[in-house]
């Protein structure tokens, strides 16, 4: 197989920082060292470059239906969105089928991915109804290459469990080595909320905000903190947003609890005065964006380790899906967020950005000496891949590690926005934001799929990454 | 009426102690001063001793129905033991019928205590089962001299309410300036891990505590501050337990949440080891006796006022109840702790304590320096008094308020234990104790009930204190 | 002797509030009591009013030589000053002479002092100079009824002790009963980052505050607490003005640690951007003014407890002293801050404050809800009273207190200022604020000394308070 | 030149665990890599074991002169010592000369190190008097390799500095890229409270600790912080050994000021109690041993961070220095701790070490779990390599490092002890200690000098590092 030598570059690692060259023999690193022989390997001049492993995004959701629409990006066009900015490892969330086991849950998805996925990928299972059979079946998934559920607080109804059915899943899993990860928000307090802002006629995106308090998310994170304390399992808050939830895995983390918290750029970056615009629909994700007191204990948290990765949550819709384009340019209806229209309640949930992570926390994370490089690296591949039993396959640049590479140009200036970023939507939260570093080439095992702004990547060259139980909590 | 003239003493209030004269003119204090004329009162001596407000207790659980069995003490026998240790009001919990309104419950414990009560009293509602129906009731209840509702986050199936309910208990008590009390546990955890226990063969005693782990108390406390900040209601946690109740209380009060806390005695001085012993039926209540460290950080909580109020959740059961004497010394058949041997969970859940707290709170707390005499005044009388709205006819040595009087003599000494408390059951958690201090005289609105150790008071004699809503917050 | 019914009012002490009247016989409150016969005494109408117990305010400066000039109130004005915002104890700090006894600087203040008071105060004593013989001397300090000392950390050269000066005395004063105040911040920084500015040509006002960091004070306040510690003595911190003095009290006091902390006004309402107008002098006080930061901490530590007085460190000079008048009127020449022109580090460092203290507090403090009126009470008057061993002839509306009654109109409303405020200078911090709230009567000892905005006393009147050693650490 | 590829063992940097070769070409390790081709290289089997960059000791004290003997290893037994427990580089601290300049104490330092050391090296520079001269010469360090100095807040009238010299001192160092280490503790109170114990006729050793109180430390650390604060400066203080100290560094981090802390293996493990055994004099040190709850917030403050690296402080002393041995086994008196017998102020102040580290907190540490592989190695050996400027030469396994190597055995067991340790002194304090995990080989810049016990290395083998200014703060 091919070999590729990296040459002249700066390793960046979760802790180090060091000129060296970089051997990759297929699909693997195999060398990393000082004037590496070159003997039949293609060259590649990464010289006044960075050169990190690949990102690695535990949290999107593509394809996902939700209310009368689908989130606009594919296992395709999210991938292709993803590597672009730099991602080449992608952990997505599979439904769990309204009925009969998770498997089936498993094998759509499945269905949905496999052909078309262009980066690497794997998959978490939300547990949202459960019953003996599911609790069982749960011990199963090892085997199925899959070692982490979510449950969730909010959504009664739907997809919430009650505590004592999350006590139960925390324990199944910790059984068999899995982790079990959190949306902390209460939901009964939200339904009440919205129930009654209904009632008084407010309909408007704003009220999307004010109807999911962050007390309702601060208790959760405690409450998720106690039934995992009580189950002697480990907890991943997922998508962090107030203040408050930093305090609590603060506080757990301090006795020692086995908690870990993942954030997302657009907590870090917007607040919830944005829904008040007239296109405030475009900001509607769940859980809503916060205040600027959030922001600043959110990037507290990163800085002090309370927080060990940067998700993103990617959940793209249009903004207004009528006139709407496939990622091979021809017209598709696929409804956007004009769905909520005149009903907060209806806009579908989420927001773009599986693409954007690394350069905005690039520019605006390491660029404003809130990040080191080794952290960047460490929050949006190592920790990732550690935390989610994908290491040391991702997430290292050591000799064994698959050969997902990013060539990062810190000198490189550009003005980021839709037209830059690949996902399929028509909006993009950076829009016109200048960006001071940004990826120059991207492989993935060993190939090029991203080069200077061209796409050289294709569908189904991604792998299903199964992953091994027993990950470590950091 | 009557005049008293408490003559030489030192009046200890919950800011103040100074050397006063205080008289009494019929049920009332009309006047505290130096060298007050007698003309026609009776004098009372009282050089050498402290003159503190009558105490107010703000839990306690008379002749309530358990189990398959009753608390065994009375709305008399309560009340006399309640007085001995120089209590002069008592707000006992009101069950909500299993059908029909609150008002019948009202009734039903009107009707137990109304003729017995020998110190005044009032009373809380719990807030077990809710619909609309009761919803509108609550509204109605400051017209019936309530202002206090309890709500439960345990005991699935039979008292707890779901976190949606609590919300709107607390929103519908905040709009008529009524309290909310919070009975804080995860019922969840506690019937799974129950359940496990049984299962497992484990049916001692020392199952009660190990299944009711504190963590869920902690979680709950925090749940209870959100639904609380949510709804724009303050918070009452009665009998706070654990090291991390107090953390959160501290957390919220710091975010200026008006959200207030209790602690009791037993959890002061003793742990969950006792539970271990061959009488450790005698040590079951709920939440459960804890740790030293727990025990330490509740010291603090009063300490730096993060815990405002003492209270007892008196709710005795006899440890033998085949033997047992009533009040008039004739044998009745209340049945006791007996009913949980071979099964922890069909232990009587409670405690005797009434008559304990002000004894031992000052021979342990003001005695070992831990409180000042002035704090102890505010923790057991004055605190309380005005939290549930009693203030200020309770709680205060100014004039205008009850002639409820305790005359504390500081220098006494003596072994305290079963004799001496005056509760109806065959044991007392302090037994063998030597206290500093005690009560010598006792007035209940002007009249001596309790006077060296006779009892003076008769059934009858105390009063419904109906309360006004608007309480501040401390 | 003369006796004083005040009927009707309503009784604010630091705990409590009630509707009663109060009877004072010659020069001591005898009663407090619901409709106390007044044979032959004078009644005062205080219906719809607030009775409060006077104002204590520890720490003020009159008289006092700075640079070359003195401070522009003198024990009569001040006092006059004091009374008219409803103080009527001050505590004012003695110099240590620049040789000899401590005694010879008690003298001459009481020369300055005893024929000019017009209301009662007392003396704490500057030790500013350390020897063997100084260190017997304090031992005979409450001998002459002084139980208080100041160091200073600060003021290298003039005032500052060494470390090992501070622990020698923090020592010699636990040993006998007596309470150590300390002035904390850096000296030698401070003396360092003066010599800079001024060899960078910096002198204009702002300079004054930048050269005065907060971390000085801040770290100053940490060995005040340790040196306090390893001395086993009590140590109160005179006007903390930064957020983190806040934090280092308290986290000594929640190590049980015997630290108190007192606050004054102008650091609750101002800032140093002040300093940066033309008229910045008028804002030159030490410790400087700090930021809206310092201000929400300040306030915080107010509410939890950790800060548990409000003194003054009245100080005033005349913004221009050219053109003084004295307090009859007459034309007298005391040099202001107009001698820092060119120079920062010549502008008298003081401010005016004694009598603005408790209406701002009030309009401000109680008026915007961040203290409760009982809480009033117990910064500016009982809080004082006991910690500086005045109480309970100070602080108190109890029998047996002395006859110090603020009769204090909540419904008062009026624009405040130099001409309303009685302070010797040419301007007034609070100029044009509105007040809501303020005295009606002041009575000082049983005598009328301040009438609806009429002064009533006299030069001579006020007495000096001997204090006993031994006072408690709140 | 040589080269030597490691083979089949499990690679650990400071941040990733991974299985790959290890190619050193010289002195350098030029590559890590799967397979790597050995074509003449002698192979190093390390199937498994660990390789993790040699460890850098940045606190050691060798042929110190203290008091009338001198620390009792020299720069050749000390730091053969050094690489017996897996350390390759020592930091050693050079005394300022009595009179003259800084590079006289340099030039006295290679004089005694230079031809002896076995291990590379490099040299603070104790600031311990100060005036123009030496500020101005401080700014030359760099171009002699050191870019790091030390102050003392203790040791009056030897080694401290004022705080206005300390902070003069912290402002050049920042102002050339230099960092300031500090010895906390505060020598105003330990002067006075020895000259008390000594005048009480307290002279055992226990008394070297109870004159040395932790608050004192405490304080000195947050003093320390203000002053790097106001200096803008860089600060890492030595030898954390209080728990309030972690508590003021975490507490400065916080607030975002570039503070970093070390601890040492002795404060983690033992507690002041030792100082009363006979042989308390064993364990004197200074700052001295604390408690069990300083151990528990030392062992927290290594866990999040706000302690970065660990030393050792090593200044051995014999036991009884008149039967000792020189390093080649030969009769030589260096007087030992015996000086102190009769006055606890004339022990020699200090403990072996360098060569426990490691292996103690492998066990220890790693071993119960209190750290992961990957920390260990960051606190032995990369963090320190960063903080003092060392990195990416020493504390890295990626290509361009020097080839310092220790081969790991984590399966190795065996009972540790003086025999084992090679200090050159007669006691060690893990004396029997079972240790799990242990070096097997040692590499200083691809040269083996450890070999399964047996030492290969060579006087005048190591190397002064010349170190550059503007190391990262961590």
């Amino acid at each position: 197989m091919q070999k590729i030598l990296i040459r002249g570059g700066k390793l960046i690692t979760a802790s180090e920082s060091i000129e060296s060259d970089l051997l990759i023999d297929g699909e693997r690193i195999v060398a990393v060292g000082r004037e590496l022989s070159a003997d039949g390997a293609e060259i590649v001049d990464a010289r006044g470059k960075l050169v990190m492993p690949g990102g690695v995004d535990p949290h999107t959701h593509f394809d996902l239906p939700m209310f009368d629409t689908v989130s606009s990006d594919d296992h395709y066009t999210g991938h292709k969105a993803a590597a672009f900015g730099g991602t080449t490892t992608v952990l997505d969330f599979v439904p769990q089928p309204a009925a009969g086991p998770l498997r089936a849950g498993l094998e759509a998805w499945h269905a949905k991915a496999d052909g078309r996925a262009a980066v690497d990928f794997g998959f978490h299972i939300n547990v949202t109804r459960l019953d003996d059979r599911i609790l069982r079946e749960i011990r199963l998934l090892p085997d199925e290459g899959i070692t982490t559920l979510k449950v969730f607080m909010a959504y009664n109804g739907r997809l919430r469990l009650q505590d004592g059915e999350i006590f139960q899943v925390l324990r199944a899993a910790a059984e068999c080595g899995m982790l079990t990860m959190l949306h902390a928000e209460n939901g009964d307090v939200i339904d009440l909320l919205v129930q009654k802002a209904l009632a008084a006629g407010k309909t408007a995106p704003e009220w999307h905000a004010r109807t999911r308090p962050a007390w309702g998310a601060v208790e959760a994170v405690l409450r998720g903190v106690a039934l995992a304390a009580q189950a002697e399992a480990p907890l991943y808050v997922v998508h962090v947003n107030a203040a408050g939830e930093v305090d609590m895995i603060r506080y757990a983390r301090a006795r020692n609890l086995p908690v870990m918290g993942e954030t997302c750029p657009q907590y870090l970056f917007f607040t919830a005065d944005l829904l008040r615009r007239p296109d405030g629909a475009k900001w509607v994700c769940s859980p809503p964006l916060r205040t600027e007191a959030d922001q600043a204990a959110l990037w507290e948290g990163l800085a002090d380790g309370s927080l060990q990765t940067m998700g993103t949550d990617h959940c793209p819709f249009f903004f207004d899906g009528r006139q709407t384009i496939d990622y091979e340019g021809r017209p598709t209806a696929i409804p956007g967020k004009e769905l909520g229209e005149g009903d907060f309640t209806k806009i579908p949930n989420g927001l773009p950005g599986v693409g954007d992570r690394m350069p905005v926390m690039w520019s605006y994370g390491v660029g404003q000496e809130r990040l080191t490089p080794n952290h960047f690296v460490a929050l949006h591949s190592t920790n990732p891949a550690k935390i989610f039993g994908l290491y040391p396959r991702k997430g290292s640049l050591l000799p064994g590690a698959d050969g997902d590479i990013v060539i990062w140009d810190p000198g490189m200036r550009l003005r980021y926005g839709r037209e830059i970023a690949q996902h399929r939507t028509d909006y993009n939260l950076y829009e016109g934001w200048e960006m001071a570093g940004f990826p120059r080439k991207v492989f993935l095992r060993g190939t090029l799929i991203v080069d200077e702004g061209r796409w050289l990547g294709r569908a189904g060259q991604g792998c299903f990454v199964r992953r091994q139980p027993g990950a470590p909590v950091l």
